[in-house]
């Protein structure tokens, strides 16, 4: 297995990034007080308390200072001190990033650490050419890399707000987020990858090519679709529809708020309320909730008549409308969105049904994501973590449940690797994690097995021996939720869809004014050729405009196709064809053309 | 203009068949107390404070004594009052509907008339053979008929609990519901109405049809779709995609719920209170609202970006689910649900194009309607009550809005009558008012123009001359809603849909469990079949049941066909044919019976 990223020495190493940085900011501002800074996914940050805002500008001296220290081969030296002699240090005016002044944060994580557990500093220190010592001490438990000397090929990144404890009732500190890697290649690699995402992000190519958009007083999280994000969504849920059709899924609709009572018999109320948004409370009133899953309303109709065990399984599908209170600071475009539409089902299976429709699930994703063009992934098996007493359920039923995961696995031939601690509270899990075209790694599908609902809810079917028996459910969504997807697709493919997902497959350019008439023509014939049972989607550019203008904004627009429509066109009965990969193919018949496409 | 039913004979004849039932009442249940009991559509009501709660079979009592009195031929006489003579009368222990003890709501609604206005009581009396004068005296604005000998054909329908003056922190009082009629032919038709009606109950057929459900534990007014309506629901929706698509609108998809502020700028938190759910709010967080309309999100993408006189008119159409707190005692199936879909779309334009997209808008509604088979309708243009000041606008707005949609009737032959103070407070509008099988009329689609939210909004378009001008918005939903079209359209036709609406078209039904590979097969061929460029929705009935039980049930279910299959039809390549609606049609080749359908 390959090692963590927590054991890893470039864990390490971003971490005395870290103090070092934390290090140049106590010289540069005097009077600055350090909270936490730890090393993250793809760097370091420190969370500081400034006596004085800064500005992003500021980061360039700061890292300067840091490579003047990182040369100064400072050795970094673990202490460990008991409770007093760590309330001394922290105090202690003669070193330059203590005492009292600036104590405030380090003393309330002294206090947090659990009494009897270790507790250490890490000393950096050095003697300049006159022999006087210099220090950076910081309380943390480590580990670092042995010299300063090692952190050489740094780079700081941006700043950010950030709340102390993360709690908004707390004081905003100002977050410093850096990186650090092992060789300059390494992260310029990354600079770069950094830059191509950029060019990609889903945020702003969303807007520029009118997929969805943003509005303070519709509020955070919470996208608009434009037309063309509206069909892109359409698009999908109608192949979504298709496969689950063929797949023998049956469609729901349920409503988007429930009693507070369905979500008391889920538990949810309990376990998940600090996701949810606010409830709809009012004391002449029942309390209402904003649905955050789908999975009690699926289960209210399956619980709604008798089942006999001949009537399984039972796979409702709804693309269904949640909303989860995700964290301010964590919203990120429709990735991470407040509001969100699932390809939800849920199946209600015979414990011999499991494996079977659990294979089918998996079918059904590996088909998705095939269609979708993202065939680069890995699948995790989320299990038990043996040593956790968190998981409800018999022990039979984890080890019944893991193994139709992996059997289903096994016989579909997918390699998979096996992440104990991963599952669910309430049953094991398979998570597809795609790797996009950057290299980057997204949690998207997943398939959960669940015994812990139908317990809850009393479900129940009649067996084969006329006894009531507890059906098993599935929680599945391949695509994760259509927002996500879309937001991976529009980075992966930098808004160049593929043909069949393309908002505006077909622009057509009348190269006058006097083509505009038979552009209209041209344009109603595609409309009537269906392409995966839709008809085309076809655009006529009418704006009095030079054909270069055109052909620009349709390059912008990232259309698949251009239709160039002129005097010799119209003469001939051609169109002249430029495709948005190969360019410009000339003049051909439009039967022709439909025969690419 | 036809006679308004408020100043008809027959409201009267109602209003007096309430006294007289009170006059019942009150002799049969000494002690109860009268509060209000007005003529209602089809009937009148009173609502009652008994001494002892009383049950349904107890009106037969009650009726049966209604009938004496009747023929008792009272007269029926208006007495004009001063307030002190009212109070006087209401306490007057000698006259058996009054007194201190009863005297309650009375003394409230007397309280509740204006200083000025006239106070009326109605005296209906009589001398029995001894002499005796015997009088039911009701506070009353009247008018009335002369006589209760007039009140011949009436009947007592039924009970319900009602809150004194609608306010559930009021007593529930006990309401009976009665009606009258003319003439015994008038009162039988309308009981065997109520019997066919009984008979086309959504709500009875909607479960029976397996279309949707109600669950307590999600609430009141919250409909579950089943597998078959969520598929009603998706033939209707494509069905109006297309139409829509091809009318030249766009569509978009916006969020479930929106910050408060979005609904202060459009008024609606001031204007719509009383409809909207309770808020979700929460001190830490924004405060955000169930969306209660689609319209402020249509703005929101409007205005998000400049628009010039070419860009206009906007069509933007959602398939939105909005909620409105209905009182629980106006919650109908899915005819009045709390939460629902609306075929939504709003049109910005010039006032230039008013009129034709005016057109357009009916156009479309008129071909929604000829879809469907709700061809019996009317057409109502809600305009401005003269007298009134609850209206916002320029008047030269109101005759240019309102001569654009009589202007628009004319041009498509419309029918209309004009209902003047029908109109929105921001604008006129058009209602298309459907007349069922049954006779009884419905207020479907809606179309309506406003002039208010684009200038709350301060939305503009840049015109010809380079100037801002401030669009128009249409408001339209040709459904209406798609749950109370779906409960239209299953009252309707009985749960019979017209094949294409149909959620299962075809059953196949195998003969013996030896023809089930075949049926099975027969399905699949089906199955590639499009229709309306939807797949042909077939089920294979798997039973192990009789072929009488197999075609009992498949009637039951009201599917348009059903396909026979046995060893002869496997011989002779033939389906055994059951229309719905015409029979046994015998064995055809599948080809012939395509052709059919």
């Amino acid at each position: 297995m390959a090692e963590r990223y927590e054991d890893s020495y470039l864990y390490r190493l971003r971490h005395s990034a870290a103090h070092l940085m934390a290090q140049a900011v106590t010289e540069l501002y005097p009077g600055a007080k350090l909270s936490i800074g730890p090393p993250i996914e793809n760097g370091f940050y420190y969370d500081i308390d400034f006596p004085a805002p800064i500005k992003e500008e500021d980061l360039t001296a700061i890292e300067k200072r840091m490579k003047e220290l990182s040369k100064l081969d400072q050795r970094i030296q673990r202490m460990e001190v008991s409770r007093e002699e760590a309330k001394a240090l922290i105090l202690d005016e003669s070193i330059p990033s203590m005492g009292k002044d600036v104590a405030e944060y380090k003393l309330q994580l002294l206090d947090a650490i659990p009494e009897g557990e270790t507790i250490s500093f890490y000393d950096q220190q050095r003697t300049d050419r006159e022999g006087t010592l210099h220090r950076f001490l910081d309380l943390c438990r480590g580990p670092h890399v042995d010299t300063t000397k090692e952190i050489k090929h740094v780079k700081l990144m941006s700043i950010a707000g950030a709340y102390w404890r993360g709690d908004v009732k707390n004081k905003q500190l100002t977050r410093i987020y850096g990186t650090a890697f092992e060789s300059a290649e390494d992260l310029e690699q990354h600079l770069h990858m950094l830059e191509e995402a950029k060019k990609r992000d889903h945020r702003v190519l969303g807007r520029d090519l009118g997929l969805f958009m943003f509005s303070p007083r519709v509020g955070t999280g919470l996208p608009l679709w434009l037309p063309k994000g509206a069909i892109l969504r359409d698009i999908l849920i109608d192949f979504m529809k298709k496969e689950q059709l063929a797949r023998g899924y049956e469609p729901v609709v349920t409503p988007h708020i429930g009693n507070i009572k369905l979500y008391e018999k889920s538990g949810h109320v309990i376990t998940y309320r600090d996701k949810m948004f606010p409830f709809m409370e009012d004391e002449e009133k029942e309390t209402y909730i904003l649905k955050p899953m789908n999975c009690p309303f699926h289960i209210e109709i399956y619980a709604s008549q008798m089942r006999s065990y001949r009537d399984l399984p039972v796979r409702y599908a709804e693309f269904g409308t949640v909303h989860r209170y995700e964290q301010s600071g964590e919203v990120t475009g429709i990735l991470r969105a407040r509001g969100f539409t699932q390809d939800d089902a849920h199946l209600f299976v015979t414990p011999d049904q499991l494996q079977d429709e659990f294979i089918g699930v998996v079918d059904l994703m590996k088909a998705v994501l095939v269609k979708l063009g993202l065939t680069d992934y890995r699948v995790r098996v989320g299990t038990k973590d043996p040593s956790s007493d968190k998981y409800v359920g018999h022990d039979d039923n984890w080890v019944a449940a893991t193994k139709a995961i992996t059997d289903a696995c096994d016989k579909l031939g997918l390699d998979y690797e096996i992440s104990p601690g991963d599952a669910a509270f309430y049953g094991p899990k398979l998570d597809l994690m795609i790797r996009d075209a950057l290299g980057r790694e997204w949690q998207m599908g997943t398939v959960q097995v669940d015994y812990n609902l139908p317990e809850r809810f009393e479900l129940e079917y009649i067996g084969e021996d006329s006894k009531p028996h507890r059906p098993i459910m599935i929680h599945r969504a391949p695509f994760g939720s259509l927002e996500r997807m879309i937001g991976l697709l529009t980075e992966q493919y930098t808004g160049a869809f593929p043909f069949w997902l393309s908002p505006v497959q077909i622009m057509v350019l009348p190269i006058a004014d006097r083509h505009i008439e038979e552009a209209d023509k041209l344009a109603a014939r595609l409309r009537e050729v269906l392409f995966d049972s839709r008809a085309l989607r076809v655009t006529v550019d009418h704006r009095s405009e030079t054909l270069g203008k055109k052909i620009r904004d349709a390059q912008l627009s990232k259309v698949p196709y251009m239709l160039i429509l002129g005097d010799r066109d119209i003469e001939n009965g051609t169109v002249g064809v430029r495709s948005r990969e190969e360019g410009d193919l000339g003049a051909m018949p439009l039967e022709m053309f439909l025969q690419r496409v």
